[in-house]
């Protein structure tokens, strides 16, 4: 890459964090940040800074509680029942209304202000539930509007956009870290480290992405 | 139009306050949308809210201290001195990076949960000095990005666009608010309301553009 450094918007998620070892390979200074915004697991934010530690990356939190209080959704307001399946028809109330437009840009401008121009985003149309701020024409069009906005000539990195759940799992196996992305990331809509309750959308679109990339991995070790 | 409801964005200066009934003459339902983000000048506030009460507009006032800490410059942070003029390289230490975007970004959220569609800005390329949020280029790119992080058909405008402070006076004549517009709104950066301190950029901008303005008028007048 041109440049050599790259800020990573973190949650210590599955995705965030198999972004945050893929940027390390691809940049030579990474840094991660993350945002406090009103999200039910609090401790989402001290699972992340541990992950970044062992990383070895330069972590901060930003706190944005207005991003919470936007829009009405079941991931900051306790009072909603989540959706357990993704409606037929319209978005998931899992859905904070241009939640990863506001963490983008708040990360373009923390990162301008840094002389750093890569940012990278776990976001992945494949498995995107339904949610539109993680497609592709529309990182793309943010990707342009940042750089209109301020100037500056931001890269924007989406390295799981067009791969699914085994095959973001098959990413974390080869860069070295599938064993702690499953048990030190949170993904679980419950809140529940590791391989989470089990039950919500999260947990099966995880863990059924990681029993079919285990059982193609034993298959190819069995033919090898 | 096709809808009925607008949300203008809206600071309770000249630009704004123009676009507040501009938008009253081409919506039915008319609301305004004030931040505080740290600005110098508290009191702008209270003159929105004034001026949206003569107007007899809803008002609201939403709280984003962090668009005010993201970058250093001298609107937010008194231990800068800003810019007397603009920088001939480089951007004025006025610009709030991407200040424009988080505005518009949050006023979006905020219509879209309201069924409203059509959102207001003052911002104008003609007299941009620099700021390359105001360009109708990164508007544009803002509308598309907008549309598809939050799958809704956000109308985006920009009636100040393409027309200069003194064409901006005369558009407030036609709107019949030459008056309201020249003492009670705030463009100052010394906090002075009206005619304001007569020398910071924006006081010369504003006050260059309504002589030229009302001399035209008087010389019209004369020859009709």
């Amino acid at each position: 890459m041109i440049d050599d450094k790259a800020l990573v918007v973190f949650s210590g998620g599955q995705d965030s964090t198999t972004c945050l070892f893929w940027a390390k390979r691809e940049f030579r200074e990474v840094y991660a940040l993350s945002y406090r915004y009103g999200q039910k697991h609090q401790n989402e934010v001290d699972l992340a800074r541990k992950i970044a530690e062992k990383a070895d990356v330069p972590f901060e939190v930003m706190d944005i509680p207005l991003i919470g209080h936007l829009g009405r959704n079941s991931l900051t307001d306790t009072s909603i029942v989540m959706d357990q399946e993704v409606p037929e028809r319209g978005l998931p109330n899992t859905f904070v209304p241009g939640r990863n437009m506001f963490f983008m840009s708040i990360a373009a401008v923390y990162a301008r202000e840094r002389g750093i121009r890569h940012l990278v985003t776990g976001v992945s149309q494949t498995d995107y539930s339904g949610y539109p701020d993680c497609r592709d024409a529309f990182v793309k069009s943010l990707n342009v509007t940042l750089n209109l906005a301020m100037d500056y000539q931001f890269v924007l990195h989406t390295p799981l956009m067009w791969i699914d759940k085994a095959q973001t799992w098959e990413l974390a196996d080869q860069l070295g870290v599938l064993d702690l992305v499953r048990n030190e990331t949170l993904t679980c809509y419950n809140g529940i480290q590791g391989d989470g309750c089990g039950h919500c959308p999260s947990c099966k679109l995880r863990n059924d992405g990681l029993h079919k990339y285990l059982a193609l991995k034993a298959t190819r070790e069995k033919l090898a």
